[in-house]
């Protein structure tokens, strides 16, 4: 199966494709320096700039969070979390890294299928 | 099968089994008052002064908010997301509600089974 | 929250809460003896007389089987995996017993919550 | 991250890589043929002529069965669903197509991360 993964939309021209791939795209938001064995907050969002639905035919149902090959965590989600409404569907995660990360997340659209992040570098001291 | 609930840990003379209650328990952080159709932070976190350990054959290995009957999101572990160092299991999940929530966290461990929060309640205008 | 659990369709007289019950319930099938460390198939089956909707907003979205205290699998469904027909979601576990079970499923429907299966009992020696 | 695929290992010299190829390639077995709205049966088996660990930190903890770009079902394993003893982790799903099918599972293990089957086809009339 397909593996969709972000583009720059700055670089498209077509309104409704920019929408189309903001809107399903993963996002991974963390320091980029952290220590051993504490405590780090990874911020996983969906979308930047433009808005997915949360409708029951429709709507992201689960996030997944990956260190190279190995997942750490999966979140999954019933359609209304959002109230029905368009939106950024967004969790924080908090792992304790023993050496250094490199991060993706990728997230299942009920209609779209499956998109990845770009990969998040993370020194770990 | 049996769902542990939380005791309040004050009234427990053995310190063991302070420990066994208060690290397995999930507890559920947020604002008790918030509006309709905005973003809601609530923080899910296992234990509270005890920490769990993160081992192979025994970690915290789900957490799952519910309000009221529907359960809202289901976030699965795999062990080591806390570095195989004990602590306290922690996520922020974002929903959006339409009326007054009644959230209950579940958490299970793969050796002491199913552990449920109290209930919280939050108004919503 | 409320864990419903199964009652003796036979013994309702309403038609519509018959129908209710059945529908949700969910219905552990197997052997009732084995051997310690052989594979042993367990059936988990939901609803016996009456069907369930595959509708968007109104599907069961995951099952869940127990041995005692301890969670063996769980199963996530996306709406449209009974192509959404009413039907009795169904599915095979294949589990290595190494002594007595006593397993319970548990299933939970986006609009009426969780329902738990009655307990069943197998020889394992 | 990387997603690991079948190879024939009739074609492989080294025994240890045979071993390491099949024991953790997801397979879909199923009929080629079915009939529109009607239950049909997919077995998901991981490896085929060698097993896979059910240890601690090594085990087979999740399962996806694919139809094109949506996913149809996830299945998450506790470890020691096989008993601890090596094995071919398997559970078969029941489905209802409404048109023909592009079946593919993926299996994540704990130590080794994605593997993704071929993907199987089935005219559905």
């Amino acid at each position: 199966m397909k593996i969709n993964k972000y583009e720059d939309i700055s670089q498209i021209d077509r309104e409704s494709k920019k929408d189309y791939i903001d809107r399903h795209s993963a996002f991974v938001y963390c320091e980029n320096k952290t220590k051993k064995e504490e405590q780090f907050k990874v911020k996983v969002k969906i979308g930047d700039e433009y808005q997915h639905p949360d409708d029951p035919d429709h709507y992201i149902s689960w996030v997944q969070l990956w260190n190279g090959e190995k997942m750490l965590t999966q979140a999954n989600f019933t359609e209304g979390v959002l109230g029905g409404v368009a939106g950024n569907l967004e969790m924080d995660f908090y792992i304790v890294p023993q050496k250094n990360l490199k991060l993706t997340a990728q997230a299942f659209c009920t209609k779209h299928g499956l998109w990845q992040s770009d990969e998040v570098l993370v020194e770990v001291e």
